[in-house]
C-alpha cells in the first residue's frame, strides 16, 4: 500500500436552485468574468439568462467565449487564454460539460503565460505554476472535470487528443444542480454513465493491495450508475436519478478512490486515440473498447479482481469457478452497454476500419508500452481494437 | 432530497513517514506553533522527539500543553487558549487521538476572542468567527475529528458534555500515519471502532431519501470496521487493518456521508450523558446504547432500513420476513461489539445504575425531545437507558 496526499479544496454546491450562490462566489475572486460554453442548449435550458442574471445583480462584468467542442480544441483554449489577456479576466466560469470545462482550465493556465497552451500537452509539457481561478456550472454528468484537475485537450492539426493534470486548474468552486441535466439526451446520456463507470474501472482494475475501503467505495458507484442510467434515461427529470449519476460523476476522478494506487489508465489512452482521429463521443469509445480490454487481459493471475467485480457490482453467483464468475461479470458490463444503455457495440458499425489502428496504437502506448493493470505492448494495442470491430 | 454544500479543504498526508512534511506545512501558517498532547504515550512511541525534531529542523518554536484528557475539559481549553494569546501563536499542532484534537479546536477559536471558551457550549453559544489555524498529527482511529469540523468538551463542574460544529475549526492539514495506531492496545482499538460505526449508523438510520450512492458508501465503510477491527485487535501492527480503520474514522463523519439529509443523531446525545456522568469510554457507552436504540425504534415503518443494514453490511439472507431479517441485523451488531470486539456489554457491569437516568434523559433531550431517525421523549430515551442495564 502506498503512500498518498489527499487534498481536494473544491467547494460544491449541490441541488436545485443553488445558483443563487454564484454571485457571490464569482466575487471572492474579483469582478471580470470570462464565461466559457459550447452550443446554444444553455440557452435552450434557460439557464444562460438565469447565469446572466446573477452576474448583473453582483455588478459582474462578463465577457463570453462560445462555441467550445466536444472533443474541445487546442484552438478555442488559444482564444480564451488570449481573452484574459486582453480583458484583464479575474476569474473563469465554465458552463457547460467537461468538455468546456476542461478547455477553461487551460484557458485559466494559459492566461498567465506567455506561451502557446499546446505547449502543456505536447513533449514540452510546459511546467503550470498558476492559473486564474475556475468556477463551473455543470450540464452533463460525465468527465468529473467539476471536481478534479484534469483536462483533455484535442488537437486537429496533429491528431492528437493529450491530457494532462495539474492542482491548479482545480475549479475553486462547482455548482451541480441534476436538474440541468434534464435535457440531456438518452444517447448522451448513457455515454456519460460509461465515462463514468470507465474512470471507476480504469482504478478499479489494479493489483497493486490497497484499501479495501476503497474498493467497496467503487462498486457502490459502479452499482449506483448500473442502478440509475437506465432510469435517467427512460424518466429524463427524474432528480433522484440524475442527482446520483451527478455526485457519482465527481467522485469517480477527483482522485479520491486512487488512494495509494498507481494511476496508469488503459482505456482511456486507447480510447483518446479513438475519439482523437474519428471524433467519436468519448463515451461510446470507451464503451466499445472496455468489455473487450477486460476479455483481453484476463488470466489466472489476476481474475480474482475479475470475480470481486462481477459478484460485487452485478451480483453474479459466488459459487461457481473463478473463470466463470469472471466472464460473466464481462458479459453483465457488456450487456449492461449494449442492450440496456443500447449503445452500438462495434467500430464496424461507427465505420471505423482498422486503416489506423498501428498509428492509434503508437500513440497510445506513447511510442512504447502502454502501462496499466497489464501492460500492453503496441501488438496488444492492435488487438484490442481489431476485438471491437 | 435536500440540497447540500459539501467544502472539506483538509489536506491529509497519508501513510508512513509522512512527517517529513510536517515542518514545511507548519511553517505555512508561521513559526510560532502550540502543541498539545496527552498523556505520555506520544513519547513512548518515539513519536514526540520525532516531532520536535522535524519542528526544530524548520526553525519553529514550539510551546507545549500536554495533558489534554479523554473525555477532555474545558479546563484545557482555557489553558490552550491562554496559551495562544501570551505567546503569540501562530498555529496549533495537535498531537494524539480525538479528544487532544477536539480540545485544540476550541483553543484555537478561544484564543481569538475575550471571553471564556465555554460559551462556545453553553446556551450563549457564543459566534465563532475565526481560529487560529490547526493541524493534527492522529495517534487513534475514532473521533475523525482530524477531518471534521467540531469537536466535544466536558465541563465537570456541571456534568455536561457538550459538542459544537463550526467551519473555522476544521484542521488545515492533517498527517495520517497508520503505524502510530499499532500501540493502541485492543480495548481502545475496539472502542475506537465502535465509534467509527456509531457515527456511520447515526447518518444511515433515517427516513429521508437522500443519495443511494451515499448509502453505498457508508455500507462499505460498515464493511470495512467489521473486516478489519477484529483483525487490528489480534495483529495490532498489521498496517492494511490500521490503515483501513484510520481513513474510515475520517470520512465516517467529514460531512461527505450526509448529503442533504438532516443531521439530528440519536445515540451520540444519550452517550454524551453517560461519559459525562461517569467518564467512561465514549465508544464503550456507544456500543452498549446503539443495538438497544434500534431495536426500541424498530417498528412497521422504519423496517426497510433495517433490513438493508443488515442485508448489504451483514450479509443476512434477504430471503425471509422483513422483522425478521432486521432483528437478525441487530442481533449481528450486537454480537459484533460484544462477541467479536468482546466489549462488556451492560451498564451494570460498568457498575451504573439507573439513578442519574431522568438528569440524563433531561439533558439528552435538551429538556425536551431528542430529535433523529425517531424523536425520542426523556421517557422513551430512560426505557432506552433502562434497557442497558
Amino acid at each position: 500500500m502506498n503512500n498518498f496526499v489527499y487534498d481536494i479544496p473544491v467547494k460544491v454546491y449541490f441541488g436545485e436552485n443553488q445558483l443563487s450562490h454564484l454571485g457571490e462566489e464569482l466575487n471572492k475572486f474579483g469582478t471580470r468574468v470570462l464565461m466559457t460554453y459550447g452550443g446554444g442548449s444553455i440557452k435552450k435550458i434557460g439557464l444562460y439568462d438565469k447565469v446572466m442574471d446573477e452576474m448583473k445583480k453582483h455588478g459582474l462584468e462578463v465577457f463570453e467565449l462560445s462555441g467550445i467542442e466536444p472533443n474541445p480544441r487546442i484552438d478555442s483554449v488559444r482564444k480564451g487564454a488570449q481573452m484574459c489577456k486582453d480583458n484583464n479576466i479575474d476569474v473563469l466560469l465554465a458552463v457547460g460539460g467537461g468538455s468546456t470545462i476542461d478547455a477553461t482550465k487551460f484557458m485559466a493556465a494559459g492566461a498567465c503565460v506567455d506561451h502557446d497552451p499546446w505547449d502543456f500537452f505536447n513533449e514540452k509539457r510546459a511546467k503550470i505554476d498558476k492559473a486564474l481561478p475556475i468556477v463551473s456550472i455543470l450540464t452533463l454528468s460525465a468527465t468529473g472535470s467539476e471536481m478534479d484537475a484534469g483536462g483533455v485537450v484535442s488537437n486537429p492539426e496533429t491528431n492528437d487528443k493529450i491530457g494532462r493534470v495539474d492542482p491548479h486548474v482545480l475549479p475553486k468552486v462547482s455548482f451541480l444542480d441534476p436538474t440541468l441535466t434534464y435535457s440531456v439526451n438518452q444517447y448522451q446520456t448513457a455515454c456519460g454513465s460509461v465515462d463514468i463507470m470507465s474512470h471507476i474501472i480504469e482504478v478499479y482494475f489494479n493489483m497493486e493491495p490497497d484499501l479495501f475501503m476503497l474498493d467497496c467505495f467503487m462498486e457502490g458507484m459502479l452499482k449506483t450508475v448500473v442502478k440509475y442510467a437506465p432510469i435517467a434515461m427512460k424518466e429524463p427529470d427524474n432528480y433522484e436519478a440524475r442527482a446520483n449519476l451527478m455526485w457519482t460523476s465527481s467522485w469517480a476522478i477527483n482522485g479520491f478512490i486512487n488512494g495509494g494506487r498507481a494511476k496508469a489508465w488503459s482505456c482511456h489512452p486507447m480510447e483518446h486515440q479513438l475519439s482523437a482521429v474519428y471524433d467519436i463521443t468519448h463515451g461510446l469509445g470507451l464503451a466499445i473498447l472496455t468489455p473487450r480490454w477486460m476479455e483481453y487481459c484476463l488470466d489466472e493471475t489476476n481474475v480474482s479482481k475479475y470475480v470481486q467485480f462481477a459478484v460485487n457490482v452485478f451480483g453474479v453467483d459466488a459459487n461457481q469457478e473463478p473463470m466463470t464468475i469472471a466472464k460473466e461479470g464481462i458479459k453483465r458490463l457488456y450487456d449492461f452497454f449494449f442492450k440496456t444503455l443500447g449503445l452500438k457495440s462495434t467500430l464496424t458499425e461507427l465505420g471505423i476500419g482498422k486503416e489506423h489502428f498501428a498509428d492509434m496504437a503508437f500513440k497510445a502506448c506513447g511510442g512504447k508500452i502502454l502501462k496499466g493493470f497489464k501492460n500492453l505492448t503496441q501488438e496488444d494495442v492492435i488487438k484490442i481494437y481489431e476485438m471491437c470491430l
